[in-house]
């Protein structure tokens, strides 16, 4: 049997190989381990540390499980339906897009995991499975590039290979370089896109665009599904992980951003178009960029009105993308992009990285007051100095930063982009050479945008037949369909 | 270019001036505002003022946010999807829809921010977030009416209108009446209805019952999306801005006025049809009108059974509305009505301002203890009274009213319907008046409840020229067709 | 007239009847009561009494309502949805469930407060109506066995048979074997599809398969709405009524299960094609036994890899339900299953029964710490026992319990799934010699399956009319259709 074929197979063997591994390192995180203080008497001493990461508010978790929640149906009902656009293509649109995100997010906890091992051990709670959660979005994100133009067998590859990929750049951005970013535009948005760009790059095909890559009036209302869930709980996606006062704002930020972008690209859609109609293109994805493009900052002292000037920014820039630079890329960079990635998380993402830099540059404590260190940890004042000391009367639990000026955490941010797009680029290309190695076997032309392959359809005969027998009876080949010519749909 | 065509423009325009408006005006609420107490040093006299605004409890707002956000899948998902009932105005049910509620949110915003000025600023948090999704509603109810015959400049200049005017309304009928309206079904059901349907006496035309104002199979099931999120999140609605256990009341009551009312809705659909057949008309939207008609009691004591009652009553009133009333509302008034919002909010919102007035007239200290001066706050007794001093004992925040009896609550309660009537009527007509005019340009007959005019629909060459292609080959008229006959919806 | 045509009288009488019990019992609980605490001064000795129900914290509900909502949604839209896979049966599936769960819902509230009254009263409050909710899914997931095969009035009769039956069956179970069913793996999955079953078995008709008994591309893909809404939200399920760490727990083992039983189940529907394809069915409904199979165990300590253990054997065994026990059970038993109920609530349910028991016997004060008394009331020491007092020192609220051993406790798992299967069993039998009853008039063979029946279907006509000249001009007929061609879906 060929590799195209062997998803089955390989999708086995993995869920074989994670439920090894967690057997092995997966225990509940303290919050959710029955084993409460106090103590059993017989505790090792191993017990006993644990049990310091308890937090003392039992129901500490249950504030973001509805946040969580927010995530999963944008994850699995948002970005699933959303790519439902195509008309031939919507159980892969989302039976894989489920598939991929359970594969994603398992193996994101064990990724994420290992990278974050304590007692040798991997901790879950609801905060871990959050984070595999973001993950998931990322490869989906990619995904929606190579969407109808790949097996089941290569996504599933491009999966285990992506997911260490991205964990380790979040690790250098956000450890190494103390960027910050609250709605993960960069880790999340600009990782995912290049990283799927430069993955169509290598798989290019001078076919790939056929006539089943396209929309019919009902896919395109499916596809709206995805784009009103995914507005309406990005706010949560950008929120969820923000503390306090934070969470308040970023979910304004996002939720002002996001109406700005939606009217904004209404507006734009039409004034671009000849006879000034709307584009279901620009409605079902560049309504969303004002999301992508607040992402860095959702939680920075932004102002409202900032806010609605980067959604305006964010719409205007992914429906002039869908415009222009999506058959430019196409033509001259041989990159095909299925969904408009590209102006949905590619273009907004890179803004939403320089307006983090603006941002960062910015900040004061005038603006932010002491929370200023808490949201900018490597501005805390170093141990030892009379700032700290100041600082920790107002806020007792400020730790110690490094003392870093405005300038340096701009720097920084804007670092982390460039380091972002290099890793996910070559990340993309790497993926890239392995997927169209022979075993893989791309599909054939006429398999492009098209559920037949992988999906069993058994309605094709069937409707078929049934459909020859009515229009004969309907263009006057006699015959009885009577009882049959009920509801046609 | 002709007006009806402009919207890209004007849309552009709004967004422009809304920026410039946000930027003079529109601040973060001091909750939402890093400069946590303590204050900065160089606190102006007006930002130590500010501080004092900021809420106790930082996590406050959190509370509210999964009610914020099941009331924004109600107006972006659940009236969006509603509306896609037309069989070919599915991009514009949805996607006007998308529109006109960023345009709402963002007017809204401003409008009730003038309203409410403090230090000549907008102060932004949840809570005015969500007063914004109120209006939205609003406008949207009344889009409804209009269903497939505006332009979309039209609609844009309503909105304009409509959402001051709503302001203005709702603010006499609070605050100089005092009336209660926990669920808005005076201020917003009512209110929108009537605004809509006078505004579509003035836009009569003869010719508004076309052949395309009608359902497909498909766009049944698409509505029912709309109808079920907001069924389910409807008791978010009537709950949202109520506290403690008034909010747990205004869950309870909803829920079981809306059990009542769909099963009801159920039943009269079958017993009024010739062949006692179900009508999807009556399920996708009287089913709802239990919302509405226990929205201004939501938070009162109304007793189970009354819920229950209300929503039989609810039910009973808009199937028969639609079976009946439409008709004669059409033919005898020349007021067509799209969606039947007269029978979905109409009806069911002036029947609700009735039960507040009954509830208000019933309302006793024995049958809500001392809350009852929380819930009416001007039958609180006034400033001196002895009865106050007893009352704050009990309830320390209590404020003075005006010592209002039951009877005087009742009629402000009555007097507040009849003026968001008569306000909404009269803004309704002038409103028509206004969108007649020759510039607007009213839609051709067979541009009704049709997308084609103001949406790119790429795919209605392409999808002919295939079907012809396959229709010809299975009718025998020979013709290699092979690779394209899959799946072929 | 037919009591096949009845429904309307039918459900109307239920409504008035429910109207009249909600008089005499239903009352607010006192949480949801406007009489705080202080009393009035005229309270009576019942009132004195029902304050002491009040709970301290007046926001607790809060805490329960997010998760509420999403199991609103799992029953409103994610199981109507789920059942719209039919062709020519989407109305009924999205109506019909709507219809069925507002009966329900009324109807539990009712008899489940019968069973727990106090002081001659149903209290009402947001756990009672969380409570109903189970209730009506169990309904619900009965009616998936019939889908398609009975009249309106036949499911409604069903209704008020199951839904006593299950309240006992749940009260001897929890109240008289002190068993533990966290996610009611047993008490609603496992009743629900083995009183559906035996209800099938004496339905039993040899024409039950007929063409319109599948899917169409179309269809297939609402129903994915459906499964995404139960998936996302089923941890919600299975954790809205644990306390503490336990509600953390459950949603985790919740997820986990999921996640390993979606990413088995397209693993596994590839393997059994033989040309490698995956199957819709298995990925609108396989995927979600893993919430099922782990239900019983949800807030056990199960660990995360007995959580993905469990998901994996879940999907396992519906996805060889669905190829292999299906067609056995229709085939051998008369047995015909509508939506394979029985291979995702049947064998799961059972499954997750065995599993509960198995975790009963393995629990131990090592693995649970003093919280084994709280999960297990049943196995705490009894009134006196020095044991008692050390673990009240440290849990102050515990309650004496029986000083039942984990052997017990896993007998009394394992006998309540016996008992719960033999109820389950024996009351489909005889609902369904109730509804073979002549008068209740079995449908048709072509009336299976199809919604014209019961449903108004205005395109009809008017759609074939349409299509009719559409397709004449196709093939040269001369004839002018402009105007008409435009979306033509």
């Amino acid at each position: 049997m060929k590799l195209s074929h062997m998803h089955g197979y390989i999708a086995a063997l993995l869920q074989v190989i994670f439920f090894i591994l967690f057997c092995i390192f997966a225990r509940y995180h303290p919050d959710a381990d029955a084993r409460q203080h106090p103590l059993p008497q017989n505790a090792t001493k191993t017990e006993t540390q644990m049990v310091k990461y308890k937090s003392d508010d039992v129901w500490a978790h249950t504030k973001s499980y509805p946040m969580f929640q927010d995530v999963q149906v944008m994850i699995f009902a948002g970005i699933g339906f959303l790519m439902t656009y195509l008309k031939r293509y919507g159980f892969s649109a989302v039976g894989l897009n489920f598939m991929v995100a359970a594969l994603s997010v398992q193996w994101a906890i064990l990724v994420n995991g290992f990278f974050h091992l304590k007692y040798g051990t991997i901790f879950i709670d609801l905060t871990s499975l959050l984070g595999a959660e973001f993950t998931a979005a990322t490869v989906l994100i990619s995904f929606g590039v190579l969407l109808g133009k790949t097996t089941p067998t290569q996504l599933i590859i491009m999966t285990i290979i992506e997911v260490p990929l991205f964990v380790v750049n979040e690790i250098i951005g956000r450890t190494y370089f103390g960027a910050v970013d609250m709605g993960d535009s960069m880790f999340v948005h600009t990782f995912a896109a290049y990283y799927g760009l430069a993955l169509s790059l290598m798989l290019y095909r001078p076919d790939a665009s056929t006539k089943k890559e396209g929309s019919s009036y009902v896919s395109d209302i499916f596809a709206m599904i995805g784009t009103l869930f995914l507005w309406v709980y990005w706010p949560s996606f950008n929120g969820a992980a923000a503390p306090g006062d934070d969470q308040h704002r970023a979910i304004i930020n996002t939720y002002i951003s996001l109406i700005a972008c939606c009217f904004s690209c209404f507006a734009l859609s039409s004034l671009i178009h000849k006879d000034k109609k709307f584009d279901m293109v620009h409605v079902q994805n560049s309504t969303l960029a004002g999301g992508v493009a607040v992402g860095t900052v959702a939680d920075l002292m932004i102002h409202p009105w900032g806010a609605l000037l980067i959604g305006i920014l964010g719409g205007t820039i992914s429906v002039l993308g869908y415009t222009y630079v999506s058959p430019f890329l196409a033509s001259r960079f041989r990159i095909h992009d299925s969904c408009g990635v590209h102006n949905l998380h590619g273009m907004p993402g890179i803004l939403a990285g320089i307006i983090g830099c603006v941002a960062a540059a910015l900040a004061t404590e005038a603006t932010y007051g002491p929370s200023l260190y808490e949201i900018f940890p490597a501005r805390a004042p170093p141990e030892g100095s009379p700032d700290l000391e100041r600082l920790q009367q107002l806020l007792p639990d400020l730790q110690a930063g490094s003392g870093r000026t405005a300038a340096s955490q701009a720097g920084s941010q804007i670092i982390t982009l460039g380091i972002t797009i290099v890793i996910s680029i070559a990340g993309g290309l790497v993926t890239g050479l392995i997927l169209r190695l022979k075993p893989f076997a791309a599909l054939k032309t006429d398999e492009l945008y098209e559920d037949s392959k992988y999906w069993v359809l058994e309605e094709n005969e069937e409707e078929e037949e049934y459909e020859e027998v009515r229009l004969k009876s309907i263009v006057n080949i006699p015959m009885d369909t009577s009882a049959e010519n009920g509801t046609s749909k």
